[in-house]
């Protein structure tokens, strides 16, 4: 069973409320005021107990600045679970650092934790923000609206798979730096995100890949969403590696795998004026009638790829 | 080092806000009107794999509960993060169960999660409760305050060691399930900490055991607690445990161990005779000058015992 599937048939149920969005958004807002989010990183399976400590401190307050972005709320707070092998001192103090360090630059308040002992770390953070007038409030689009990401898309993945070694990737040492530091440093799009409430159909982040989140939007909207996979923006190094790789093989890397953390929205043409402008949003495709996700070149041929999601469940 | 001194020296700093009460308090208020708390239970340190899951769902929402009960605050929602095995479909069907008792019992509403894979389960959760005029915001007595408890004290520290056979202790079997089932499902005292706002000069759960909490307190008011011993509310159950075993090692694990979960609270004169009609509110001791816990006997005469707190880090 799919962590999705889990998700609609276990705990939506006991989620019917306003305030969780039916649990499709990136966040809940309680009291109408609170932006909440929550998220987690394991041991073994998130990061490894090698992994600077202080990075993934603000990897783990990242992730979840990034729901605040999606929401296009402001930074507030957030507590903090902590279970971690009683022997682990250095890595608490190392830890702790690293919150230091993004709460200033975030502008972020601790209030409050838990701290347990375990064999393997297990780290647990909700994120508070406020909301600013209006949220991104339904990952909703509408039929004939533009998509758009904030940035370069599949680095972290690319990123993931070399340190961690998953999928053998051909890469100069040179180059592996780059993705690693996308992959354990990814900046969340806070500014983009607020600039961009009242303005689009949807926002959220791509923090699950590309390709699943836009599955996601077009299953909430019962649309399709057509992407023109030559607009997807590829940084120059990604560009390098899928030269030296197989190209399907990378493909399903980079928009399959997650933690890129950019924001992926839609806007109706009514908008589009104000968002061409800028040129950090970057058009990808739009939505159709229809359903699922297609790829296509700039004809509008239809380019067969089989792109399988990643899950961390 | 103790988990309160790491809190002290690598998480107290951050948490340099109005909102944290220092992380002195047992929830946060943010944004002046939601309270704040968040709690987690490990497989192997608070529970084993065999527990049954609907009673561990039910758990974590209590002991999460008890602590919005410290705040006097009313039950909101949560936020839940689960890291478990990808084949304990079965287990997350069981939890969920839980979880959907004890929301509907609490009326508590699902805001949001994270689900992830981990070899073991992880479980934390993130509660929410609104303000009802005023909280309980400092953990602070003052001098010749008269100290309470609202139930019995020990059951489930006696509970977790019959369980999970921490400690040796002389016990029969119809006794045993009692006192595991104050362990497991533990009862959070909402309505008292509601009807004790603007009466008490703190108040606070005993999920660290009595003898903790009232050693926190003492530190943070400078004050000494004076506690009758022979007036701390003990169970029948319990008495007769205390009966059949060693009482100095009983009386550790009963002062000494946690999760008991009722409320702690200290009340100067001018508020007693409100609180003494009410007979759910245990007279204890008083605060004096000084510092630390001391037990003595009805003709306060010092009584010599030396209790070691239990903590699960």
């Amino acid at each position: 069973m799919h962590e999705k599937e889990i998700i609609r048939k276990f705990f939506a149920p006991l989620a019917n409320n306003k305030e969780s969005y039916g649990l499709k958004n990136d966040a809940a807002l309680i009291n109408q005021n609170i932006v909440v989010s929550t998220d987690m990183m394991v041991e073994d399976y998130h990061f490894k107990k090698n992994d600077d400590p202080e990075k993934l401190a603000q990897k783990l307050i990242r992730i979840n600045l990034s729901d605040l972005a999606a929401m296009g709320s402001k930074p507030y707070g957030y507590v903090l679970n902590i279970a971690i092998p009683h022997s682990e001192l250095a890595w608490i103090k190392r830890f702790s650092d690293g919150l230091k360090k993004d709460s200033k630059k975030f502008k972020l308040k601790l209030f409050g934790g838990d701290l347990s002992k375990s064999k393997k770390i297990f780290l647990s953070l909700t994120i508070f923000g406020k909301k600013k007038g209006k949220v991104h409030s339904e990952n909703k689009a509408e039929v004939a609206s533009d998509i758009f990401v904030t940035g370069n898309i599949g680095d972290a993945a690319i990123g993931y798979n070399l340190l961690y070694n998953h999928k053998k990737i051909n890469c100069s040492k040179s180059l592996k730096s780059y993705f690693t530091k996308k992959f354990l440093l990814p900046e969340p799009r806070i500014k983009f995100g607020q600039d961009l409430l009242g303005k689009v159909d949807f926002c959220t982040d791509v923090s699950d890949g590309l390709y699943e989140e836009l599955l996601c939007v077009s299953e909430n909207s019962n649309l399709q969403a057509v992407i023109f996979l030559d607009s997807i923006p590829f940084s120059i190094e990604a560009k390098e590696i899928l030269k030296k790789n197989n190209k399907t093989k990378m493909l399903n890397i980079m928009l399959g795998g997650g933690e890129d953390y950019e924001l992926l929205f839609s806007s109706s043409k009514r908008f589009n004026n104000s968002l061409k402008i800028n040129k950090d949003y970057i058009k990808i495709g739009y939505f159709d009638k229809g359903n699922g996700v297609k790829f296509v070149d700039s004809n509008h041929e239809n380019i067969p790829i089989n792109i399988k999601s990643f899950s961390h469940f």
